[in-house]
């Protein structure tokens, strides 16, 4: 009995529904961690920002050069935004996310900052992200944006 | 017997192992590819370095602007290197590997084209590289090249 077509269809489609609801909730999230990151820039919070990104030395960041490891992603920001002036105000646009398997996905966006003249002017690009599955959520392993 | 304490190491190292020697071929395999893909280019067959690349419409360059699907990637080759002079001698360094599950993978490395001021001059900068393994090897599904 627990091999009738019926059964077969019903089980097809509870994984089908399944496999869709992961993919689902893999995107909300992500686009939850981004919109957060967006959120602790827009208050002057980069310590909460950087949250976003996998604490460790294997965290990596590319642009003109490659950073390896957290902190130091955090210092060249540290660097490059010395002030609200320089912050400005930041809105992501999400343009793709991709799951790579259950533990990774990868994410297209750009990124604009509105600034004063002062600030630097407005700024914006591109930018491919990797992100990670850990125990504390969805983190950037890896962030490749245009210099 | 079968779980007896020495039992369990060997079967704790063979595991290891096997999961170590899986990490070494899948980044022997995407080093392979990129060798292939400087090969090509190298001897002016744009046609088989695009087959590092998936085919299809979800393959993504990502660079001042975002192009979707491999043949418009190929297009914009042919448009940005449309004579030998300009697409000089690659050479690809490879910095980093890093396995996202068993069948995705991210690369970080540099590109550097040396050229005749005809060609151009010479070019080179930092890339991104998501790689899926599809039932043809070790494909390219997301170029993130710097502008």
């Amino acid at each position: 009995m627990i091999n009738t077509p019926i059964f077969t269809i019903v089980k097809y489609l509870s994984t089908a529904l399944l496999l869709g609801s992961v993919a689902t909730d893999q995107e909300r999230e992500i686009r939850a961690v981004l919109q957060q990151q967006q959120d602790d820039w827009n208050r002057d919070d980069l310590h909460a920002f950087m949250d976003g990104y996998e604490p460790g030395e294997s965290t990596t960041f590319v642009a003109a050069t490659v950073t390896k490891g957290r902190d130091a992603v955090l210092a060249n920001y540290l660097k490059r935004y010395p002030s609200r002036d320089h912050m400005g105000t930041l809105t992501f646009t999400v343009l793709d996310v991709r799951p790579l398997g259950p533990e990774n996905a990868s994410v297209i966006g750009r990124f604009v900052l509105k600034r004063t003249a002062e600030g630097g002017g407005d700024k914006g690009g591109l930018f491919t992200l990797v992100f990670r599955k850990t125990t504390a959520g969805w983190k950037i392993i890896l962030d490749h944006t245009n210099p």
